[in-house]
């Protein structure tokens, strides 16, 4: 949400100071800093607080106050506070404002709150198109007086509120008086519908490069203007998210040291037994190969080297692919390309790895000693596994991402740990086959 | 770049496919497309297209044509493409300005490209403090035939463009007319130094909801702004660099389609080297375990299980605290509030995964076949293992952040495999002790 007026002030050192220090701090201590502030510094503190934060701080004052505080806010970010609140705490706070804003409240809380309807302000600058030039700004500075989002674009609208085009205010203001607006608008302006989720928004704004996007209804009705200041709040808190999944744990959606440690616990334990479960294929695996293991016990020892190996090229591969995927730099009917060049890719890096290692266990001071006389076959082994691993590694984790959305299911599910511990069990499976070849007749 | 008059139109169809298909395209490819969109269309798709991209079919016109694109470019994005030109084509271009773009250009070709002042622009809206506000009006509508980058805030500056003040427009606009600038504006607004890196200026813009920022120079003289619209780039881009390095690999910079094979092995081939030979250290702590791993061979077959656990416990908490870092949720000397969080939320989650473990071990059908006599122990050894590792898998990952951070580098570089590679090496370590003391006496 732009602010009105003391937004482009800056916080004054006091507001900066609470605002440090308010994650630590109990309710009355909240209370009592808010209170501290001077007139113009609490106007500007409050308003900068997160929703969640101002919804919290209304219920601890008192009704005359939180009544002041509460008509600060624009329809959007009042509906914000609003859902933030206790079921119990809702009506009171629709009933402390005033009668316009409380409809749009109202009607603003009706939509999900991650859809363009749920991110957007009603308060647009609109004008006829048959208005001249003049008439136009002069029914602006009318509406200016009111609390407008912004001006910067100006809609047209016809008798039924159907969005006709839309002019800057750059523009109005620099046409000539006797023109009409129909005359200097853009018609047809590019717009989303109430429903179109805030990541597609987001993507939208970015790409077009606009300061703001209308917001039509199913008729073609506009109903509100989103700001791209919004956007950028929901691109921070989608690619927080994003990163949140990437790491093998639910998205937090608080910040880190607001979550407290059962809800952390809960978070995280889930996708952490379903990783475990995922690794438990691992003993069962290992189990068939047990023989193997108890013939060339040295083949032991190179097992958590290979099959890492095998995680982390899945690993860059996934996040790779899932944040081309979610920049809309890579579609589902790519797959074919992104898997021609991971299988390049995967064999450039498995090569590497595997001459490594190789050269690692043959030029190892006391390689025999510690290896026994066929070192160098254990060395060939494990450099042949690598590659493979690698090489598996990247097309899975690259492919994987594809699958998920293909399925319907969110890309970022296949996060580093769980691409990792997919490509563990295969890995194992490939590592004790490639020595069975490379090792038959001497060690196994 | 906020864009002048056609951005507000949506890209015709041929414009939009003509995006869709433009990766996949030659050069000679693109320019006939490019050739044949109608005019308004080819303006709306060449301001679309990305510095790079822009600078490539620049580059592939004749000087006429590659002139009126050139001129269609506000100074801060035609000093991108001058930068993404090749150092031969550089000169070309800037004669290709005229003469006061040709200067705003060069000005800003002086900054570093992720710093203030290579983001913003030198066209702003200015009034005199000592102007009457329909005095100022009337200015403003003069400069606004210019190619103002917005006129939503109109900054008051001094006889030597030091900054006075802001006023918005729409507040302007509403004030009355005989009242003076000074009267109106808001003293004192927030700023930026030109050199200030421009993950903190999109930090500032975000915390402050602010739709442009006002970037000065040393001496408080005001240079240019930066519009809200470049930050949504600049915070998708620093997102994709964060999520790129999370994921254990260096950050692409460019499109994942775009980046050629050879890049991006070089882009992960180090990364992945470097977590090898960190992982070259569990063969190397293997080989002190030889003779417990000899005597009790079942302990191999759940060494992957055991050692993964504590690395997807430390993926998740390095990846939480890294973003919470990066976010400013968590200071530098918070390190002893995440610490406690993460032990009492990594005893819980070791615990959840250790009794799992047991039961797996103890109640799978025919385990004392499958794990010898003593498999109660064994599964005991595993539990506690479990607690141990998962524990120091979210201390390692949560501290090892704050340790970056503190020694000057990035905390990203603590991606989930790196953080699971060192997890790995103290794991087995952890492991071998563990099965040490509980199974002393009887396997080992």
């Amino acid at each position: 949400m732009s602010q009105v007026g003391p937004s482009i002030e800056s916080t004054g050192l006091l507001g900066e100071e609470l605002l440090e220090a308010w994650a630590f701090l109990s309710t009355g201590e909240r209370v009592e800093g808010f209170r501290l502030l001077p007139p113009d510094e609490a106007e500007e503190f409050f308003v900068s607080l997160a929703g969640r934060d101002q919804a919290d701080l209304l219920a601890a004052l008192g009704r005359a106050e939180r009544q002041i505080w509460l008509r600060q806010l624009a329809p959007d970010d009042a509906a914000d506070v609003v859902q933030a609140s206790s079921e119990a705490a809702r009506e009171d706070l629709l009933a402390l404002l005033d009668e316009v804003t409380r409809k749009e409240v109202a009607a603003l809380l009706a939509y999900a709150e991650d859809d363009a309807g749920g991110l957007m302000s009603p308060r647009f600058a609109r004008v006829r198109p048959d208005m001249r030039v003049d008439e136009a700004i002069a029914y602006l500075r009318r509406q200016a007086r009111e609390r407008l989002e912004t001006i910067y674009y100006i809609y047209v609208l016809d008798g039924e509120q159907r969005l006709l085009g839309v002019v800057s205010f750059r523009d109005l203001f620099g046409a000539p008086a006797d023109r009409t607006v129909r005359e200097v608008m853009q018609s047809d302006p590019i717009r989303v519908p109430e429903d179109l989720d805030q990541e597609s928004v987001s993507q939208l704004i970015a790409e077009h490069d606009l300061m703001a996007m209308p917001v039509v209804d199913a008729d073609g009705r506009m109903k509100g203007i989103i700001t791209v200041d919004d956007i950028v709040d929901v691109v921070q808190e989608e690619a927080t998210e994003d990163i949140q999944k990437l790491g093998g744990t639910a998205a937090l959606d608080a910040p880190y040291l607001d979550v407290g440690v059962a809800e952390m616990v809960r978070k995280r334990g889930g996708w952490l037994l379903v990783l475990f479960v995922g690794q438990l294929f691992t003993a069962t695996a290992m189990a068939h190969y047990e023989t193997e293991l108890a013939r060339a016990l040295v083949l032991a020892l190179f097992l958590p080297l290979v099959i890492s190996s095998g995680g982390n090229s899945g690993s860059q591969a996934s996040t790779l692919v899932i944040r081309a995927i979610t920049l809309g730099e890579v579609k589902l009917r790519d797959w074919w390309r992104v898997l021609r060049r991971e299988i390049a890719s995967g064999l450039a890096l498995g090569t590497l790895l595997g001459v490594f290692g190789v050269l690692r266990i043959v030029l190892w001071p006391s390689s025999e000693q510690a290896y026994g006389p066929h070192y160098g076959l254990v060395g060939l082994a494990v450099g042949f596994s690598l590659v493979g691993i690698v090489l598996w590694g990247a097309v899975a984790g690259a492919m994987l991402p594809f699958l998920l959305r293909r399925l319907g299911l969110d890309p970022a599910a296949a996060s580093a740990p769980f691409v990792a511990t997919l490509v563990d069990v295969t890995g194992l499976m490939i590592y004790f086959n490639v020595a069975a070849i490379v090792l038959g007749g001497t060690l196994l």
